[in-house]
């Protein structure tokens, strides 16, 4: 029974990475299905490479063929991980009031488009409980207000810490407390509703109305402490034009954002996207 | 022998103006051949009108209908103005070194397709005479320096103020002091290198690199004493990805550059643009 | 209490068309919303108008207004219908097996982005009924064969022709015999899964992908006897590489269809839509 | 003295392909630039590798460096090309009266941003003579009459035999005889005005203005005898609406034909293009 492994790499450029690497699957009986490399520099850059390839756990276990790949890593000073394709990734939803992204989510769940497990779904408001449970997912109320911010905090860290490999901030309206970051050290997705670095903040379609642009966009993005200014996952724009008021601006932007923020699970899930410097590669 | 004329007009949105100004043109014999309208509100907004119409000059002189058409303007307490097909504007340019807006705007000229006269080109240096020269138009080399800038902005004065309608700054890198808005009061029109508001000042395509963004822009606009702020006329973007260094941003975006900017100019000189709160209304 | 309504007229353009129908509205006390023009020549043309308005009913009755306008449109030589806002479109959907465009369609009917009323959803398989009830709309199972085509159809006749004022097949992999098109006179929209006029019939995305074309399409239209020979009403693209199988390219096409299909029905029940010569004019 | 060169591979997909490749850049003391492969199915697929790597060949001569290449490639049942980067690849370019692809190639040309050289510009009309001769290139204005045809394809094809590597049809609006392509077997590249397979043939911005099409394209495509039937290389597509007459879609359309052909051509000659089954692997 074959299984298949994405590894992702990262570390100085130099000569013969590529081969050293393609050769490590040669000689372990392993078939590279697709391989991507980028190097900010061929001379003194850094060098990334995402390598997706089957291989006989029967004849290499897992732990071996890490162990074996390890030592060829480290001869490269590189940082590197492993995921199998067989483990399903489990992912977070934190959503507040506007559906339009979890809908899609769910929707792309339930199809099989998208190869997630969704432990919960937790909501400042009761208002999607509906859609969440007829989809089969257990729903989580937990009200948050200036005053109990670090209560509620610390019940969705309970929630989520253990159970979730990833969390997705489908419009989820609050926003984490260092505290929050501090406890919860996987990855965050983000959709901002704007074109970043532009309208940062609260009401970016507002900002983007009053400013009179004639494109608008939405952003998927890693979260950081520091609000919208994560790595870049995933942008997508659309024109407007001086009668799209605000409203209009809101309803253009829907389609950008869950389309965004859909594109955007789908490289993490894949192990498409490496960071670096803030920044994301993420291989087609 | 007809006479076609474009008028431009805002006032406070009221009951039965369109009806007032089509049949102001249907009285003096008009023909209309696209009529537009804008109104931020239909309640207490603001109402923004086009009206591109023929008439026979020979029947009502055209200080008659303006005369007429002030009446009826000052009623609706409207701002207005008046142009004329058969009145070619003058489009004076300014260029640095990059030349591909001007060998853009150059070729748009010379096939007709952008209909303008252009009285010369100024450039702070003299790398794109030959191409100025050889299109038949007077080329000013006008080098501008820390300490001569009020000489040089006074010079470009002298040369523009009378000669021209409007002005272009085909990627023209000096910054105008508030003398030279303050002597040359008419409409320009920049190009600049990113989606504002991203990317405002220097260098935008390296800004855009550094952030990570997989969108860049370009952006038309009017210019204003504050520098990148001026009303937007038009943006266009295009996807980049992690592979696209500086100079493969800065090569997509002289596409970007050249066609947002002559999108800008065609809807310029067809009195298209109505600018309202610095914002452009551009009808299409 | 204010009534909205819009009225849509076509006939042979002349001198003053846009002052008599704006003046009609201003005699009966209307107020314009907003009004749109098209001709095809502003010679001997063919005019296009939709002019939105609100009136007062109890001042100026429909059947008055209506009376009076036809008199207005039989001087003009006019086609023209009148819409009422305060009547909500009846929208009758026949769906097959995939339900991406069926769910898309039913969340924009239930945050209310869609103001239509839903009598029914009809599909020749029993797939999407959980999601159509859930939605508290009726679901009609109506199979079709070969040779039971003629009683389907009949049976769909029954259930659409005086419940419905339009039928959307949102992926409805079934053709229409010309008796189907006989008993239904009233519009059907389409959503064809490709760039019409390329690549019509069966599986498009395989003839996409066979043929190598680098940008894919779903194209909204009107239906008519002659398969995917309608009016085109919207057409949406994305760019698509070497690396994307007959599977990637539905997916990515998945999005397409979905958002052109809601363009289109927007479009129509807003009425910006009048067709002359198997076109559409598309009000903005 | 370091040496670039771009290897173009294909052959059946089979295990440890990379690996080899690459093992065998690095055992030649090669450093890769970027490495992309693509297989259609990684288990009975075809697959396809371009490697762009420098070498010394003061310590690896190019024979050398070819006679092993293609030991290992033969092992691999593999067709294979090699293109070194000091070589300038020469393109000729046939063009009729419509010059607005010219001007961009002549313009990416003197800027440098298009490697090649032009040994020469032929056209049926003689309105472009000045156009390039200013830019320093030789022109041949060749009339092609139905009668005078093959005459006149025998003059080209002695221009253009021996001192091109590919040809360009930049808008050359004559069909070539199979004898043209019998005597020029290299490379040719054509931009169609449309979006294809939709609107072969003459005129297409006609053909898509009365299907009324609410998007347009351009395709440029290697040439085959079969008309607008060669590989795709690149499309580009621009919205437009019931307002853009012919003459609105042709000066959008000039746009998208200037970019797909400078994009195809770019790809040419980065050697970033492999066929298979009459469709392009277009490498990023």
């Amino acid at each position: 029974m074959m299984e298949n492994a994405v590894i992702l790499i990262q570390c100085p450029d130099q000569r013969g990475i590529i081969a050293k690497i393609s050769d490590f699957v040669f000689r372990y009986n392993g078939n590279i299905i697709q391989s991507d490399q980028y190097s900010t520099d061929p001379e003194n850059g850094r060098f990334f490479m995402r390598i997706d390839f089957t291989f006989d756990p029967g004849q290499v276990p897992r732990e071996h063929l890490e162990k074996e790949f390890d030592i060829l890593a480290r001869s490269l000073k590189a940082v590197w991980e492993i995921h199998y394709a067989s483990t399903v990734m489990r992912m977070g939803v934190l959503v507040s009031k506007l559906d339009h992204c979890l809908v899609d989510l769910l929707y792309l769940y339930r199809s099989g488009e998208l190869r997630v497990e969704i432990p919960m779904v937790v909501s400042n408001h009761d208002t999607v409980r509906a859609l969440v449970e007829q989809a089969g997912i257990p729903f989580h109320h937990i009200p948050v207000a200036p005053d109990t911010k670090p209560q509620s905090e610390k019940r969705i860290l309970e929630l989520v810490a253990d159970t979730t490999d990833f969390l997705v901030l489908a419009r989820y309206m609050q926003i984490f407390t260092p505290q929050f970051f501090a406890g919860y050290t996987k990855d965050i997705i983000n959709i901002h509703h704007s074109f970043l670095p532009s309208f940062k903040g609260s009401d970016p379609y507002r900002q983007a109305y009053e400013k009179g642009v004639k494109v608008i966009g939405a952003t998927a993005h890693y979260v950081t402490v520091e609000l919208d200014e994560g790595a870049i996952i995933e942008q997508l724009v659309e024109r407007v034009s001086h009668r799209d008021n605000v409203e209009v601006l809101k309803r253009k932007g829907r389609n950008l954002e869950k389309l965004a923020l859909a594109n955007a699970i789908q490289a993490h899930i894949e192990h498409r996207i490496i960071r670096y410097q803030n920044k994301t590669i993420v291989f087609a």
